[in-house]
């Protein structure tokens, strides 16, 4: 697919947890005081929790949208997953560890790949964040902890489903007032990019995390393995 | 929840993989030979390939449900949830390998506890497969592999859905024309039998893999190690 195909692209929308924020490296170090207060044994390492930890929230917020029981939240959605994840490795916690453990959200740090490529592509796109997160979450984020000047922040909560339901693409392209191929979804996570691909919009991979592309024909446009070779490839 | 409520129960469904049917038992070992035919490293195991492929397996097929691209079919989300797992590890593999490793598929063995379980379950109960195989692959699974006769062999296909999604537990209630309350799903997952629970289904989960039921209020009605226990708290 050529690079010329992408001359209808007027805005991106950004995937924010794990592509723009570094949630292993934020998360893993109150993670392990976690397990100290619940005097995990010491083969529970935070490295090995986090790990399993990722898998089981993608498996509960799939769980969500398909349940049709009403949308619980993203920061819901973690805690039960940390919960599961624990329980399956015998840990004992009680709601007060979690409770502490949880404030490590409101201090994600962003890569800095990212930070430094948001402010070369807003020079040349409209930057706007489309998150799994909750809309008050995700503007604290956007304000304390990222930094940037998104144009806007649409959050799946409004639709009820996380990502990559189509109905948050779908959202999202409506709510910008945009044909789909006029926007690019940027994202570290190969479902996402499958997700927003199947509703029209162009997609490039940040494989930071070196995986496998879903196995699908919706392919990405650009893929490349952080932001700096993102702005490279868009010419920013 | 007292045993008394279980009184209206007339219909068991089953859960066949991993409930009925020993796939890591009778998976790994050709696994193995997949493996060696493609020259992975000593360090990716069958053990190893196994754990990380049974999760890929429950995301491709909760995306299968959730992109409305049409359904794919058990078989064919096995398979493309091998690939990904492969490529993960960076194993290289050829097609013909992949078609050779699927053959195992047809000579899936079933645990001992649950052929004897379900002869004594079928002294009282109407006994329903309830899969997310396709339906003549189930037939087949049902007459050469475990060789009890059920009384309906019901499958996801029919709906164009994967479990838990809610119209197939509301398609077998419609389809075996009882309400949900006469039914009781039996599966060793536990979103097997949230989404049972959901649509209005008893539920027995069989927890074999000693893993914890998921975090949420829809509980089993009854919780077991295998069929044998199964049976004795039916009084079957």
């Amino acid at each position: 697919m050529s690079y010329a195909n992408l001359d209808s692209v007027t805005t991106l929308t950004f995937d924010i947890f794990g592509t723009v924020l570094d949630l292993a490296g934020s998360l893993i170090p109150p993670l392990k005081l976690l397990l100290a207060a619940c005097d995990a044994p010491p083969a529970v390492t935070g490295e090995k929790v986090w790990a399993q930890w990722r898998l089981r929230q993608r498996i509960e917020q799939y769980q969500d949208n398909m349940l049709m029981l009403g949308h619980s939240g993203y920061l819901t959605v973690k805690r039960k997953a940390l919960m599961y994840t624990l329980r399956s490795l015998k840990v004992n916690f009680t709601s007060e560890n979690l409770d502490k453990f949880m404030k490590a959200y409101q201090l994600l740090t962003p890569f800095k790949d990212a930070t430094d490529g948001l402010i070369r592509l807003s020079n040349k796109y409209r930057l706007v964040m489309l998150s799994n997160g909750e809309q008050h979450y995700l503007q604290h984020l956007a304000t304390n902890r990222i930094g940037i000047d998104f144009d806007q922040i649409l959050s799946a909560e409004t639709v009820g489903q996380f990502k990559p339901h189509p109905s948050v693409y779908r959202f999202a392209a409506e709510k910008l007032d945009l044909e789909p191929q006029q926007i690019m979804m940027v994202a570290a996570h190969s479902f996402d990019i499958l997700g927003a691909r199947h509703s029209g919009f162009r997609g490039a991979y940040v494989n930071r995390y070196d995986l496998p592309y879903d196995e699908s024909d919706y392919v990405p446009d650009i893929t490349t393995e952080n932001f700096y070779e993102l702005c490279d490839t868009l010419e920013v």
